[in-house]
């Protein structure tokens, strides 16, 4: 997000290992190797019952920037190991700077629901490719997906209130703001506080005024008065900057006051306190004043937990600002998205399977090249997700193997209906999809959470939706792991303290 | 940080009310009033002891790029009201576009120790140019504010130990991780992984190699084998890929093909698991094998916590790789930095302070125009930091009242050295602050640790750290917020069930 703004090579926001061990490749004579490098996260964040992918559109910018220019070779030219000699010799850099994207790359769009283990992105290319570009691709997807998913978790909690963000002064840096603006949006937030986010993306951008606005006049009154009489459109008036309750009855004077010039009073905002207590309240002056349409806007370090708590207390607030809470990620602020080699061969030849092992299962990743079949029903709620091998044969009546216990199978009929997940992105380095616009990512996260199950929409203790394993991918993947085991850890499991956890 | 990397204008990176409220004031003829404004936090984070400031030099390039070109005073013409008016006139948008940044503005230097309370930023001019920088000023700063305090308290747990920051693929966006980064190495990082920002911030660059190095060969044997012949210089072995005993074994047995050809076998990298348990166990072998120079790197979801454990725990660790955890500053994603009015007047008029009320005590901002002194005790450690209005004198002895426990008056004696810690940055609009390079400010900070009192960097329950209010201003501020309460709250604290909390 946003990498379009920067008017510099982008080449070497990666990892020093990267180029390391892409240099290594290439010394040792496998960059003609092809490889298939997956993403995907191994938990949902927030124990959530459902994950909105994000970040693709900036994952596609960036491929399409990705280059050594000039400065970026110096700069390698100039990296030292420790005992003096380059890091990198010169006929590498050379080879770096004619290096052309070339991969094909599968990925789920945008305001897709997904869940743990289901690749969002899958690169296929030469080796050296993929390998520099999976710190890129973890950043610029790790984040967006996390927002995007914590405000889909307000969106279910506000129900059908506005919600707006309002997350730029605590958000991480610059970028790190636009980035989070775009990711709330497609999330099902309302607008943003972000002027430049609403500029780039075209957010709706809202906003009503701060305290500074309070305490520059003599008193409340005067304040609100003069914003009244200043821009009548922006009557939304901040009233906790002394007290609430006696700012609320400021507010309905100069309410009074537009009324009799016929304009119409919008409404308050409350940014701190008892909420529930203050809302109603305020409710009730409004109300007897004769603003029943005046809305009631909340802030204050609001998050999905909260507004539950709220709407369960039946607070009358139309409106939430959420800021901090969402733009950090505040209570997970992580999403541990990872990329793994999942095959490998000689251009043309036959695929060697691979995956990384673990004593812990939820480490062990998975071999092949695997796509996502969602399955709907006749309602076109999705009812489960098989993961499966493109070259593995599929039954008409797959049968899946639930990851949440692999004792389970489940056989799907063949009248269901079912899409793929992963769509072609690119295809031999050249981008093949149209970029849907912000709003129909937006649109598409809602739809999808509408048709969601509602049991695992639940914010707390969500049930688990199906996500299986096609049958003969996780016949293969056990064999693997059962063949490896025993050759690489031959005193695993029983003898040893050292429990392995990456 | 990075901000300079943009082709595009950012005037437009604040929050819309900060527009709304400047286009009232200019609407209400107040726009030439003179106003004064100060960032400081409210609570150290993590409940730690000190707070490292950062992020003034993106402050500062953000102010001096800082300005409203033709396409955002195209967008906000755009914008409207809900009843379809232009949210924003033309002729206030032609003042928009002949604004020029005028403003003092002093600041704590980065790599410096503070406090809550403490004004980080004092910015003093025309209220719409501080009223606007509100939101980019709290942004640019509280992020690597509290990265580089999260950096610092690694740094105090991994005492003398290099630190490596490897956050790229979990920061929070592309400019997100530059500022980590950046923050990150302030604090005390020796390097980081990130190869962007080591070619534009100078900042040391350091990796090893990942799990798909090891899964491209067939067996680990061979994949370190090829490291060591094609990059010897980085012959650090990731041995967790399948078993970090077996792992090790295999990384001894090309260490010593590596001494047998003269050169140098660097370490081991362990990255999950009982990390105390292993880095023993490996130690051990590698002592036994002839290599006590090998040095055992580990990372796994380190922070300051675990790290601190596995010290108490003896782990024979050399060298800790940091990542997520210190990026998004997992355990206290925010820092609550505020920016608030203190004084206004007509220019050259006498000053009219400004507070923002509440009843809690903590939420309630100082009013005037605040300086910070520090004093020092004969060895340089600071003693005592006191906050004083510059318009107030100030006793040759002067009285501080403790800001946890304001039942303590403290003298401080004359012959105590002190310095100030607000230094001018620019004057009139124009930079007068000769810009330190990375390393002064990252010498800064440590030089600054080293002296700080040991008992108040504890990472848990740290004896508080000094600092009062000059006596004079706190009389003052006592005796403005009794004059408002009574005013405007006058059934507050007793009667009131709706506590405030902004």
């Amino acid at each position: 997000m946003g990498l379009q703004l920067y008017n510099q090579s982008v080449g070497l926001f990666t990892d020093l290992y990267q180029l390391s061990m892409s240099y290594g490749y290439w010394k040792a004579g496998l960059e003609h190797k092809e490889a298939v490098f997956q993403l995907f996260f191994r938990r949902a964040p927030f124990q959530g019952g459902f994950t909105i992918t994000a970040g693709l559109e900036a994952a596609i910018n960036f491929i399409e920037n990705f280059h050594f220019d000039s400065s970026d070779l110096s700069y390698l030219a100039s990296l030292e190991n420790p005992e003096g000699t380059p890091a990198f010799p010169n006929d590498f850099l050379e080879y770096l700077s004619n290096m052309k994207f070339s991969c094909h790359l599968d990925a789920i769009p945008e305001g897709t629901i997904v869940f743990p283990y289901e690749p969002l992105l899958r690169i296929q290319g030469p080796l050296i490719q993929c390998q520099i570009l999976e710190s890129p691709l973890l950043n610029l997807i790790n984040f967006p997906t996390l927002i995007a998913t914590k405000a889909a978790r307000v969106r279910v909690a506000a129900q059908s209130d506005q919600v707006l963000e309002f997350g730029l002064r605590r958000a991480q840096g610059f970028d790190g703001s636009l980035t989070a603006s775009r990711a709330a949006y497609i999330g099902g937030c309302n607008a943003t506080s972000n002027v430049l986010a609403g500029k780039l993306f075209g957010i709706p951008v809202k906003g009503t005024h701060s305290h500074s606005w309070v305490m520059v006049f003599d008193d409340e009154l005067e304040s609100f008065k003069t914003l009244a009489q200043t821009m009548p459109a922006n009557s939304l008036f901040l009233v906790d900057t002394y007290d609430s309750v006696e700012g609320v009855k400021k507010a309905i004077q100069v309410g009074q006051w537009l009324k009799s010039q016929g304009k119409i009073f919008h409404g308050i905002r409350l940014d701190s306190g008892d909420l529930a207590y203050l809302s109603h309240t305020s409710r009730k002056m409004l109300d007897e004043a004769g603003f029943p349409q005046a809305v009631i806007v909340a802030s204050n370090e609001l998050d999905e937990t909260q507004i539950s708590e709220l709407k369960y207390q039946k607070a009358p607030i139309g409106v939430w600002g959420v800021g901090t809470k969402l733009v950090t990620s505040h209570d997970c602020p992580a999403l541990d998205g990872v990329y793994k080699l999942s095959a490998l061969r000689d251009p043309e030849g036959p695929w060697k399977y691979k995956l990384k092992l673990s004593e812990q299962m939820i480490k062990i990743s998975n071999p092949g090249i695997l796509q996502v079949r969602r399955f709907r029903n006749t309602s076109s709620s999705p009812i489960a997700d098989m993961i499966y091998d493109i070259n593995m044969p599929v039954s008409p009546e797959p049968c899946l193997i639930n990851l949440n216990d692999s004792t389970e199978q489940i056989v799907l009929k063949k009248e269901l209906q079912s899409e793929e997940l992963l769509v072609p992105i690119f295809r031999q380095g050249k981008c093949v999809y149209p970029l849907p616009n912000l709003e129909k990512i937006r649109e598409r996260t809602l739809k999808e959470l509408e048709k969601f199950p509602k049991n695992s929409k639940l914010l707390k203790h969500p049930c688990p939706y199906l996500v299986g394993m096609e049958k003969s991918l996780h016949a293969y993947k056990s064999q693997v792991v059962n063949h490896i085991r025993p050759q690489i850890c031959p005193s695993s499991f029983f003898t040893k303290k050292g429990m392995k956890e990456e």
